[in-house]
């Protein structure tokens, strides 16, 4: 085969992991790529790892630091991290250059969480999970269907949508 | 950009498709890959055609004649085609040599009905979007979280996953 | 209190509890009434036992002569009965007058499972609650918001609405 | 029939109505109750509107006489409310002798938004469907599958549980 078929999944939070609490806020709760996965009969075999738990507003360097180095961990070529929507772009960026060869590493999450009705988790993470494996090494950013490579695309804060950067 | 910005789906019934009726049976209804792709806020332009409603056991080669000429006329380099799972390889087989140079087209479905929860609809429907964007061209096979080339791959009916031909 | 703060809930199938299986057949599971009150943060204590798990139209009078002696052996005073809804009203009439004084006994199921989008098995479980604990003493279905005493009641099976017999 | 037929729904806000937004925020939205009651093939004629979309802890006396206006214009004896948890015990004691002689009003919502996975939603609203046509005139609260008489209940704050006042 000329793709790999294992994956690694890392979690750090952000709105794809959002869950209601009784107390009427939104907190990062388990990892929803888990249940994603659930879903599935899996043809491939998945590693699911939870290393930072944080709103993407609050994502530091520091923390994407830690991230870089599960990153180096993963014994897979194909790597999903499911982050908040916010800083994604700029995780993305920050990763860029601090991968090892050979891997791909695809950055993807949700705007609304995995929990809540008419979510886009599910379609965004099997988005990411074929990117993974099919795209060329580098660091990407996969959302609204598309995939950008790093330091090629942003957020439009006013309507959610992932936009590619001018030229 | 190096990969199609545009995509055509094509649905053709099967159990993704599946609705429940108060008489208590399942029957193909609308395409769910509508209901999928109205969960994005898009950073691609999809093209939704429903061309057949059948239930994947009833899938004849007339009929996949009927999507073969269908997959002729679409205008992009990507193509998406809803599938019944338990035929689905076969008309993968079908289809492969009777697509035009260039094009690269997934077949993928669901092994619970999109209106089922715990459904695999959206994460293969998000698999496969990206898996006819970057793939190179050819006919795949999109289930469990791995892309097949057409030919090798059938479905084990006892646990419904989907595997590698024996070479 | 005027009214009982205990509930027997007693599932015996029917549309309410099936499930999708991967052979695409749908099945009778676990009942689906304990994941409807794992929904709430509970002011009673509710007791959930699954006696039978038929298909309603399955149900002949030897089951719903366990059903009876399950009823008989309750220790509430408001007891709830899951029940699939083709044969709901037959069941309703075979239990009236089979009932200990003081016992109000209310059926209830879903016209679609709970395992299927836009069920109704949630509100009328929760019809049915209220039923059992507020409804005179005797027999009666709860479907379609509206509460029928045993004998005065029948499914119309063109529509699915339960309807009440001429009088 | 010795029960009311007709049932009038008046919606409030307060977290049942809560819906996502892209903006990370939760807002109240349509009203809840009406996508509830969608799920029925319903054997009574519901009457759904729409008064205030308030947070609960915004609910002013003021808002509370909108309320009790709208309730005295309702042509049904069953009423039921939607409306915040946190302020709806304040509400039933408000309304309670605001009321027409006949007319049984009971307040139900949600501890978690009805666009938010295991919602108890659907479930309370059935409740109070039943309750609105089975108790006794008055004013009650709907939650946790139990009915409180106005003046006799309170919201538990840590749990999210209503419990009874000690008397």
């Amino acid at each position: 085969m000329s793709h790999a078929t294992d994956i690694t999944v890392i979690a750090t939070g952000g709105t794809i992991d959002k869950e209601y609490l009784l107390s009427g806020d939104l907190a990062v709760g388990e990892p929803a790529v888990a249940r994603v996965l659930h879903t599935l009969v899996p043809s491939v075999t998945v590693r699911v790892v939870g290393v930072l738990a944080l709103d993407s507003r609050d994502m530091a360097d520091a923390d994407r630091e830690v991230l870089a180095r599960e990153i180096a961990t993963a014994q897979t070529s194909a790597v999903v991290v499911t982050h908040g929507t916010d800083t994604m772009a700029d995780t993305a960026e920050y990763l860029s250059g601090r991968v090892a060869d050979g891997v791909t590493v695809v950055l993807t999450g949700a705007l609304r969480p995995e929990t809540v009705a008419g979510s886009d988790a599910h379609v965004n993470v099997g988005f990411a999970l074929a990117a993974a494996q099919l795209a060329a090494p580098g660091v990407y950013v996969a959302m609204g269907a598309r995939l950008f490579a790093a330091g090629t695309v942003r957020k439009d804060l006013a309507t959610g949508a992932f936009v590619a950067l001018p030229r």
